[in-house]
């Protein structure tokens, strides 16, 4: 792939606990922080149910029309996790224990601890690839281009490292953020111009509070430094024009 | 609405923070979890950049398929809130100075202090029904079904009780959660058979490591208490035969 071309991603959360309320979801923070240090954007996230047909369904739709699809959650031992049979049937693959899988499994417990729940994490699509698992042994997979990881943080983490030259990324997005001591409405107008001058340059504006603090962070966002530095030197002008205070935030 | 009938809900996060991985999004679980208390059932949440047409084309398609959409973001004084525009076009709306809006900002800020950026924010969907602010004047929004609030958490959060009364909710769904110092494989036959048997109880089974514990969380959901009770006395069975330690969590 051209180092020029946007490469985009999306995120499926599988998992009732996180639409219950019950869990709060930060898997897509850490895959979106870590995709975009590679050059990844994450154009969409959706959370569903663990229900295989919805599953299915949304992996069809997703995987079309991006580069990559991550996955999270519903690969383990239990009933609820259907996520790789799900993802058998979304391909149109056998859903089979993979050889490889087993073996490492086998080796990663102790021998009698091997049991039906633990093989059942054996069971992949046909063909697909390991993504390894450093921290509890049962690997995820990829099939093309989805990739099937785990739903606990810690393990879903530490098995990015092993992905990192399976995905190829475009250029990094690069980022700037100018945090100001004043309110979003005192700079509208400003930003407004200053986005319409600067079309190749996403220029987000986000209000704070923040440990007594009070202000707007603007974050400008694009592959390319000399827009963002152009874009930044004329929010700076209307912001000294302004009096405006920059903090640290 | 029949309070027998399932109610359920669709969340849209809107905005490019979320995706870049900068923001942690809290909104989706105090909102699905605010809704579960009203017997709102949250299907499916999406996360998606601000864009016009992928709003409104995921408005569109979110608000055929779900009782209530709650949108969070988008609706504030800069150029990338663009949230009330998008619904207009959504429901093919004029997009237009809400007078009781106007009003209310009028007076909530100090005279001279309502300028062009903040008057923005009267703007909305033709006929739109306010959502009041008890925390930051600027009131969100409600069209048809669709429920439109800030992405600021804790203004966010200060809207809901104002909501409740337009909000039909079905039973509300219960749930129960037993904790076990064990591991997921241990349990999952045991459990692959209690959920067989209880069709109309969701089972989930989620592994925690939580100072210093590892265990799991076995999460009982449905609308009714005695499918609930019924569910935990089998559960509580097999881990009794297995010498299982139930634990606080």
């Amino acid at each position: 792939m051209n180092k020029n071309t946007k490469v985009n991603a999306a995120i499926l959360i599988i998992g009732n606990e996180i639409l219950s309320g019950r869990t709060q979801d930060t898997n897509t923070s850490t895959l979106a922080t870590w995709l975009n240090s590679i050059g990844v954007k994450v154009h969409e996230v959706r959370v569903i149910p663990d229900v295989e047909k919805t599953i299915v369904d949304t992996l069809n739709v997703l995987r079309k029309f991006n580069d990559y699809v991550f996955t999270t959650g519903g690969i383990g031992p239990t009933h609820d996790d259907i996520t790789a049979e799900s993802v058998s049937k979304a391909f149109g693959l056998k859903y089979e224990i993979h050889k490889e899988a087993f073996k490492i499994l086998e080796t990663y417990y102790n021998k009698g601890e091997f049991n039906k729940g633990r093989q059942r994490m054996a069971w992949m699509p046909e063909n697909a690839k390991l993504i390894l698992n450093p921290t509890s042994g049962a690997p995820g997979f990829s099939v093309e281009n989805v990739f099937c990881l785990p739903g606990v943080p810690s393990i879903m983490k530490s098995m990015l490292g092993g992905l990192k030259n399976r995905i190829v990324g475009g250029e990094p997005i690069l980022s700037l953020t100018i945090s100001l001591k004043t309110v979003e409405s005192e700079i509208a107008n400003s930003l407004t111009q200053v986005q319409d001058n600067n079309q190749d340059v996403e220029i987000g504006s986000y209000p704070f509070f923040h440990a007594g603090k009070l202000g707007v962070s603007i974050v400008l966002r694009s592959d390319d430094q000399s827009k963002i530095d152009e874009c930044n030197l004329q929010i700076l002008k209307f912001v000294n024009e302004k009096k405006i205070e920059v903090v640290d935030r």
